[in-house]
């Protein structure tokens, strides 16, 4: 069942230098795709495998169609029609419908007849869960957890009581949403619970990674805006709130009440601190740490790149003593001017 | 079912000033609270809301109390006072008992008949499950596993084979206890596994969050001390003690056989390396490395505040030649001597 | 069930300095062994403790074995020797056979006679599951995952479609494996899908630790070769591949397409940005972070040890002006240059 390469190129608005009637079967990587398969061109560190590439057609750049040895789909964003072309060609399975008949299903719960519950899931009373959503197996669903159209939950997901999920979600095995915040109070040398007594909005267009953890609010909800994009095992804690389309690498954790903006990217492995908030439009990169707010829109760092170990203890021992060396500098500076 | 004001304040002990007839029924932010609400303000960063609150009574510090447009519940430490009435405004949902026709329960395991064993559930021979103690839907316990009364596993959690729980303990979905550590021996260039023989003992009191994972011990048992409070996805490799009321906040790692105090507040994000102790009263800030005993009560930092790029790249460039640096300092020190 | 003394110097082949005819049953540390117990001592900073120990025999390096109050084992590898030493005390469980009866295994799945499949799993449609393999409860395996035989599923694994796993794997509690990688793509501010299509591959003799999650390739396999050794809650990305014999411990996370080498070893914490090399024989010190292809066999860092707060925040100050630092040091050389 493939599709023809100028079928491909006015569904995707793109143009093509080519033979349109080359038969495109599916999707490949420039050095593996075969003669029936599409490939992309997109980040210029792979630009020397062009040449050689035996795929049928390569979606790429203006400036480097001009190299292409095979058929061309030219695009100022290959990556996007790539994903676009790649969606088209390979569409999930048809969504399946029923309840698994493993599947522990509270008398309370509302589940849409075209919804699909899968095996040895559990949905307790006051869930709703709405048309085309597909429950993979052994999900969990608290009380009152709702669930918006065509939803995912591939498996083994756990939704907590109060729980909403917005339409068109996609969420990955292991991840846990509404689980308590970590609020605890301090008190004579002992920790006192506080109770959480929020939930856990969340909007359309979100995927969610393996593992990852989103806490329900102490009072008021934790909130991810529509097309927010969560890699594995990112934590997020009671209260945040994540603007529309930002996009977040895995291991990255958020600590309470944070507030990030719309369309920031940060990388895996960041710490973001509490009770901050971050501007629209902010990159951080990997393993940087956010110990303030950041106002302005733009691209922020603390990661530290390694060295070999000899010369990073060595830096490392002067870094252990760098305001004194600062204190040397200032008094040299000062008997050079009194020597002038 | 709301309760007065009156009351409120004698059950915690706190100077009422205000209406003591007032009927509260439930806990919210100060911006967000209406007029049958608690507030509180315990971080000074929310001090500007306390003019605009339309709760019926705040809980706050003497120094803030002159200011409050509200009845105040008067306290040196608002959010314990806080977490004490949101505790008894919200008394969580009353235990439940029995066992779910579809857990898998061997008949070797012995079941208190006041527990409550969710569905899905499987429970292996030789586990003892104390009164009271409610485990959730999904749940895994090995041979061996005790847990102790009133203890509370919320959903999907996996005690592995010889794990001991106290009482009181609240464990989140995906919580992970009993695995193997990760003990391997190098041998002409492969791994020896080293069989994990030893246990886990959690004591009393103990909050473990969602997605955390804690090892057993190698030869000895894996122990975390009363009162110990984890947040989401930290990990505690083999044959770690971790000291009673010690709070660990999330996405945190430590290593093998580390010996943490009692009392210490370790923050997200941190890495704690092997065979190493940590005092008691420490306090380690967010992203920290541990690489040494801390011997000395106190606080400690490594975490490393992004700026902007541009800012960063030029300092960490120097960073890496900081050694260099040092070098030229000492050699201009020197030429000024003798120029003297 | 104990073995001599000298049946165990036999099977490890080495030399004995004590009481063939003593009688071991089990291990233990140098400090809790009792006499029918045998212990180890590789890690230096324990030797304080041999002086002590009661149990009945040890195994150490020659230049320990000299001080040794109890009957000495003597390795060039003592922690080796010991591996294999409490492989043989401590045989795992036989394996068990059968599909236990909740278990929901489609029948177009092929398990063999001698495998055992647990309470509570759900197992695809063209999964084959070899001999003697494992599969603890709660697991669930996607369409067309293959098990090697001999190989381990603790308990609560997610295996996504198209997962291949070798012989002889170890893989603990909450682990995912084949959920999507974190393709998308940016198109005017928003978000693309871009399909996740590869499988994962996995070699032999792989153990992989609690909660750690592999995502598939986008295109081709993410892949793990021979003998590769996972620890806790590490992510690795799409279309990463893991050499043979490499060990990484906990919270380490890799981005999409690394290369890392053979026989590497990367500390806990490390974060590996995408599309890079790493060399065989690397060793990458805890939290690190690795931004660029590492062509040398060596021991590489960035981790930063702590300081108490106050030196740090002093010289975290000058860090953020070092560059200014360096262009004061410049003008003090040029202008003493001047002077002579």
């Amino acid at each position: 069942m493939g599709v023809r390469l100028g079928a491909l190129a006015q569904r995707l608005a793109l143009e093509l230098r080519g033979e349109p009637d080359c038969e495109i079967s599916g999707v490949g990587t420039l050095e593996s795709a075969g003669s029936d398969q599409l490939s992309f061109l997109a980040n210029r560190r792979y630009r020397g495998q062009l040449q050689r590439t035996r795929a049928a057609a390569v979606i790429l750049r203006p400036e480097d169609a001009v190299d292409c040895p095979v058929a061309a789909l030219v695009s100022d964003n290959p990556y996007a029609a790539f994903a676009r072309a790649a969606q088209w060609l390979h569409p999930p399975a048809p969504p399946r419908r029923g309840v698994h008949p493993t599947a522990v299903v509270d008398d309370g719960a509302e589940i849409h007849a075209d919804a699909w519950v899968g095996p040895q899931t559990c949905i307790a009373r006051g869930a709703r869960v709405a048309a085309r959503v597909q429950i993979g197996a052994g999900c969990i669903l608290g009380e009152g957890v709702v669930i918006g159209e065509d939803s995912r939950l591939e498996a083994r997901v756990t939704l907590c009581a109060g729980t909403r999920i917005g339409c068109r979600a996609l969420i990955h095995p292991g991840v846990v949403i509404g689980a308590d915040g970590f609020g605890i109070a301090e008190e004579k040398g002992r920790w006192l619970k506080v109770p959480q007594l929020g939930g856990v909005r969340i909007g359309d267009d979100v995927e969610i990674g393996a593992n990852t953890t989103i806490d329900r609010g102490a009072l008021e909800d934790t909130v991810l805006e529509d097309g927010v994009k969560l890699d594995n095992q990112i934590q997020i804690a009671h209260n945040v709130r994540v603007g529309a389309h930002t996009a977040i690498a895995g291991c990255t954790g958020i600590a309470g009440s944070a507030r990030i903006g719309r369309r920031c990217s940060i990388g895996g492995g960041v710490g973001i601190l509490g009770h901050l908030e971050i501007a629209d439009d902010v990159s951080v990169t990997a393993m940087s740490l956010v110990t303030r707010s950041i106002l302005r829109a733009g691209a922020y760092s603390s990661g530290m790149p390694l060295q070999p170990c000899r010369d990073w203890n060595r830096n490392l021992a002067r870094l252990r003593h760098l305001d004194e060396l600062v204190r040397r500098v200032a008094l040299l500076e000062r008997r050079q001017a009194n020597d002038d």
